[in-house]
């Protein structure tokens, strides 16, 4: 994946995070993802689709930072632990994000229209992409914990 | 979820299977989902987007029914659990049945476009859509065991 199609998911990242619950996030250098077990506590999966790419955008949060994060989303005391308002926060910043990220890809001439996200609770979950496409993982942190964005295009044969 | 939307993904699964594996399906009586854990031992989630509307299908089988239709599409005997060929194998029907299903929607003026599969590992995995729309299960089954195909699709406000 290049780093035109990168940098959109990071910059939407900070951008929404920072805006929403005015916590600071820093990245660091993509990678690719090997193995097939899921970052976080928590993920969520939207899927992007044109008639000229297919993908999908993941983002995974460790719990304590989705905590904090939901926390200061809503101006409440942090939770103590997931519930049904943090599957729900994680489902709107899933689809914040990879809204951010196809804005600014569509600027640059990758268009694609966004699926429903799908949240997932559980530890090391397997999850593993129907693609040829390699996936990269985008490390982000917070002062309460990191996230990872995943994501993944293919070109349609 | 209107009929229109549902008749699709169920004729799309039976076509799907009975010409990749020669195994019969039998259709059940759709419903509205209920609770937010997955039906089977291995789910494929995939999601169709367009201008107009978002959505998700998602497939979950029991580990005795993927396993013997694999050994159906692959002519091979039947392996003992689920091993990469088999979350491969949910990959490709997730994206045919559902590509299937695209194709007589088109039909019926829903266009929309697929994202790629992401194949989930585990049982009783917690999984919520971001949607206000309800979500419709269908059941499905063979003579080795069942499984569900969930459609949920929101017109864009």
């Amino acid at each position: 994946m290049k780093a035109e199609y990168i940098n959109p998911f990071l910059n939407a990242a900070k951008n929404v995070i920072q805006t929403m619950a005015r916590i600071e996030v820093k990245g660091s250098k993509p990678q690719l993802k090997t193995g097939n077990t899921t970052f976080g506590k928590i993920t969520g999966i939207i899927g992007m689709a044109s008639a000229k790419i297919s993908g999908n955008m993941i983002i995974s949060f460790q719990e304590a930072c989705i905590l904090n994060i939901v926390g200061s989303m809503l101006m409440e005391p942090v939770k103590p632990n997931i519930d049904n308002d943090v599957v729900d926060a994680v489902g709107e910043l899933t689809n914040m994000i990879c809204g951010g990220a196809k804005a600014e890809l569509s600027k640059i001439g990758h268009a694609f229209d966004l699926a429903t996200p799908t949240m997932i609770v559980g530890e090391n979950i397997e999850m593993t992409s129907y693609s040829d496409a390699p996936t990269i993982v985008i490390p982000l942190s917070t002062a309460h914990g990191d996230f990872v964005i995943e994501a993944n295009f293919s070109e349609h044969r």
